[in-house]
């Protein structure tokens, strides 16, 4: 195991010679939440405050962090980040679009701001989440994938 | 909507009476990933490096960085990460263990800490989980959860 | 000038022998703003959002932020956070208390917090300040102070 | 209050389509100290040491670091900050002027620069502008605003 | 001393003018460690892990935060950060190549990124290099400097 | 090679249960410099500015950044910085001392303040340095060690 390429190498891609194109990603992924937590968001009845508006900050926030936080990533001038959010029965399903002239794709940093929105939700929640013990036997944040990658070259 | 709380407000809750205590947090999630790009990463063939090394030490980081990511959290002097992982059939199990001697407990170090662990696998492994089009019609990051959340008061 | 101390050094102050207790400070800030940008506030209509929410979880991460942007000051483990405004006239008002059991006084990280704030409630309105030419003959950022500051040694 | 924008929504204005053209911004502010402070400033005789060096580098570190301390402002490749100061009766004007080819004016960076020197002049002289409760009931930070903003779009 | 150029000024060099190149810089640099650490890495039987692994993963995040901690640096788009080492007798050398389109030179970035990587791997082998007294006698960091750095103006 | 321990694994030693005690550590260094530019250096005649204040301040601001530039490295709340510098015939020496009470040492960060001080040295000669092709065939940083590291469990 670990034998044919040397463990100690780990490396940044040279994209040196790619294009500067304007690169758009959406990235989605939803936070489960009991009803009643849902319903507090939605009555602005949460004691922390602004559920979404936080959320959506600590999220703009993060997508400026991409290259900081994933290693192997190019530091990438951004130029559009937007927050969408949906309630559903179950919980929040959040969007991020990202939007950059840049050499090299940004769903890294799509990903990050969806991943760092959902984890704000929680935390802003945690009181109405957490059971006796402390624990959060439901909440989960899941499937948080790329929902649409695409390259503008003619811009 | 939003009528009851102002929503201007938003606020750290004030945690300056809790006592100091061993905290201790488990967080796990998954990341979805095609069979071949696994055994990519089991056998050291991931073009881009060591793919587990890497996201441990993402994760470690972004375990420290989370008052920094996560606006209404608390900096907590950590005093251990730990990461795991599991090769499972259809992706990799990562999970994050975090401990302090804190006022507040430190799940969102540890949710935290999994979440960007996962991101960095899939920056690592982006080549391979691309279609044509560059997108992902099969990489997602799923069921990030606490595992488990403890108070040690007599340590 | 510049002959009784050497140029070259400057120095943290050395607070190892300092007791740790509570510590609190509140400072307070003005942003001059015209009367149609303090009414769109009011109402909501401010296209880039939410202005005080943005401002206040700024605000905030600025307070964790404080070490790291003024060179001499000891990181603190801030454990209270809690911002106030008032809309006045011709501005807004805004406050920012610190709490932390620390060796040194929190005034820094209270005076970076509402500087912050106050620098982003500009952000999030310079399309209804500036004139025709891009220019702000009216904003400014006035009377920035500490209002109070505390050390509770028998806490 | 709050009704006819959704609250949850705050939005990086979209600039992709802007043009990159040569931005300068110059902002201005003012810290109020005691006349013997200024003396002390003047002849090198803070205990702290140099300080107005290092407000300059904790102001330039500041511009660099703009887009992460305020949500909204886009990431810019600066490519000049400059600070002034001037010492007058009753305090010290500093002066930061900021360069950059980019898609949106860098006014929030001037502004970021001279607070956060600003707040840097005061840590460093903190022992001298308190009082024995150690309040500080003369200092404070005045009249932070855009001296003059361009776009040079022939350069 | 310190009489000719006025002791408060520092300025960051104005770039605005100059041409956005293909700048290329390698920095190398050695640390010094024991026969039997370096016999450890080489085993993969350090007790922290994979030293190689971090200490470049560490060294790539550095070259990306340069301008944040040389204060009279300019942010760079780094396009290209690539490690390379090689054990010898007494210690190991490192070597840190940095690309980037810009206006000013990478060497501070390459010089930067072996720094990070080797206090990176003195971090890793901590308990291997300390005496009884928790001192270092034998470790040491030399020799850091740039071994090339050209423009490629014809790109 | 590299088969014992398991590539992927790199762990954060586990501090919880070690006492919190007065931690110092001193590092020194040494940067190698043409005469020339330690004479432009002491007269102040240095054009980007102050070199020393420069170099002290960066290096005090990377010592409390240590845990986020050494991944392993635990965050630790330092109380005291102190630099010295003394002008040598072919270089300067910096020392960083650094005081914490803290559960685990802090000579990784009197080791990384000593290193960016002396990174920022070379960045402010660097007009000095350089050879007509933009290289430095002189300019070395040297000899960056531990010179004392104590531990004052009675304090």
């Amino acid at each position: 195991m670990f034998s044919h390429i040397e463990n100690g190498k780990v490396r940044m891609v040279d994209v040196s010679e790619k294009d500067v194109v304007l690169r758009i990603a959406r990235a989605e992924g939803f936070i489960k939440l009991k009803k009643e937590t849902i319903e507090a968001i939605k009555k602005g009845e949460v004691e922390k405050g602004n559920v979404i508006a936080t959320a959506v900050i600590a999220g703009t926030l993060a997508v400026k962090k991409t290259s900081e936080l994933i290693p192997m990533c190019h530091p990438i001038p951004i130029t559009s980040v937007k927050f969408d959010y949906e309630f559903e029965e179950d919980g929040i399903k959040m969007t991020c679009e990202v939007k950059a002239f840049a050499k090299t794709g940004v769903e890294m940093e799509a990903l990050t701001g969806v991943s760092v929105a959902l984890l704000t939700v929680w935390d802003m929640v945690k009181s109405m989440e957490k059971d006796e013990r402390g624990n959060y036997p439901e909440t989960a944040i899941k499937n948080v994938r790329v929902v649409e990658k695409v390259k503008v070259p003619d811009f």
